[in-house]
């Protein structure tokens, strides 16, 4: 099964890198008077229904960068806080590039590309991912964006899209995800699937359930345990 | 002047690496009867046409490897190359996936990376580029490419386009090649530019002039002495 696989790709906010902490952190930093777990909660939580409205065509394209930033100014009003510059509200945007990777996962990932070609395929911009991973260290071979597709996942034109990419079928690409429902649509599109366990990727206070899917083609705690099962 | 910019985008084919000795090695290891340096000055030759063809909107968007693929059918029939099989074409073909880096390419990669934000900015498409780095060992942040622009350079489109990307200004983007026809479009857009100097780029038949010239940012002999000049 491992032996057809030619190309990894990553899904990156909660498979990769640690979102919940890292906004918290950043939060906390900057002394806002709020809930910082409830902050993170809500920011990330917005992230789904301003997609749809790309995906929809209520809005055209737009990066996430500015997705955030929309979310962001909403719940600056929502949570009472009024005392932000501009400045600063284009810094603590920009906390979703500074974003920290869960601690298995340079060491993982640096395994996984001695044997595969290993990208992001994340609805996160270009530019994002980029200051990301060299902040964080994270080795990409390549850096793939709903950005390169001008679609959003869980249209197929992305999944597909990394195939037609590195001129491969799409059973010789591997969605590495810790949320199914991404895994799902990868799959429905032909791909190989590895989940990855992140119960705490919204935090102690919703832990998440990690219970193994049939369907998926490997299933690991984590990248270090996803590389040994790949004999990396 | 250096403190200002922040992203160093690579043409890559003659300023990265090496295509002509590279194909001739490959020419050679696959025993055609052909000079294999005439052979190589072709395909490269034929890459400008085929490129305009796309830009003339005579072709639709292509790819390089399919501009490569196209351009090679042209050349076996000329040169006379009759026994090559349909797989033999394909492995050919990508040959310029294979490319080798110049000697001082790697290394001065790696110094520049720890200061500069550091990408691709080729009309070779990601796959190609992606593979190429891979095998080649060049440490990129980011592969960027005509295909995510759907635009070929010179199309101001790219050049600007790696600006609107990292979210900076052109001016805090500099554009290092081995031509100063690229280089010239990225100064219309307002990209610093810095000239690296490969007279052999199309072998010792044909040694290049690479005289300076006097609007580019930096002119160094290699990648290690561009490092230098931006201490590095």
């Amino acid at each position: 099964m491992a032996d057809d696989i030619k190309i990894l790709a990553f899904d990156v906010f909660g498979t990769v890198v640690d979102w919940h902490r890292s906004i918290m952190d950043e939060v906390r930093s900057m002394h806002l008077d709020v809930d910082a777990d409830q902050f993170a909660l809500a920011w990330r939580a917005g992230y789904m229904p301003a997609m749809q409205k790309v995906m929809s065509g209520e809005l055209g394209w737009t990066l996430i960068d500015d997705l955030h930033r929309m979310i962001l100014d909403d719940l600056l009003v929502r949570f009472g806080v009024t005392q932000l510059s501009e400045e600063q509200k284009r810094h603590l945007n920009k906390a979703w590039h500074r974003l920290g990777a869960w601690p298995d996962t340079v060491a993982g990932l640096r395994r996984l590309k001695q044997r595969y070609t290993i990208c992001t395929l994340s609805n996160g911009n270009i530019g994002l991912l980029t200051n990301m991973a060299k902040q964080a260290g994270l080795p990409w071979d390549c850096v793939l964006s709903a950005e390169v597709f001008q679609k959003y996942k869980p249209d197929p034109a992305t999944y597909l899209g990394v195939a037609k990419i590195f001129d491969v079928e799409p059973g010789q690409v591997m969605l590495v995800a810790a949320h199914q429902d991404d895994l799902a649509h990868a799959r429905a599109c032909g791909l190989k699937t590895a989940y990855i366990e992140r119960p705490l990727e919204y935090g102690a206070s919703q832990v998440k359930d990690v219970s193994p899917h049939p369907d998926n083609t490997f299933h690991a705690r984590d990248l270090e345990q996803l590389a040994g099962l790949l004999r990396c």
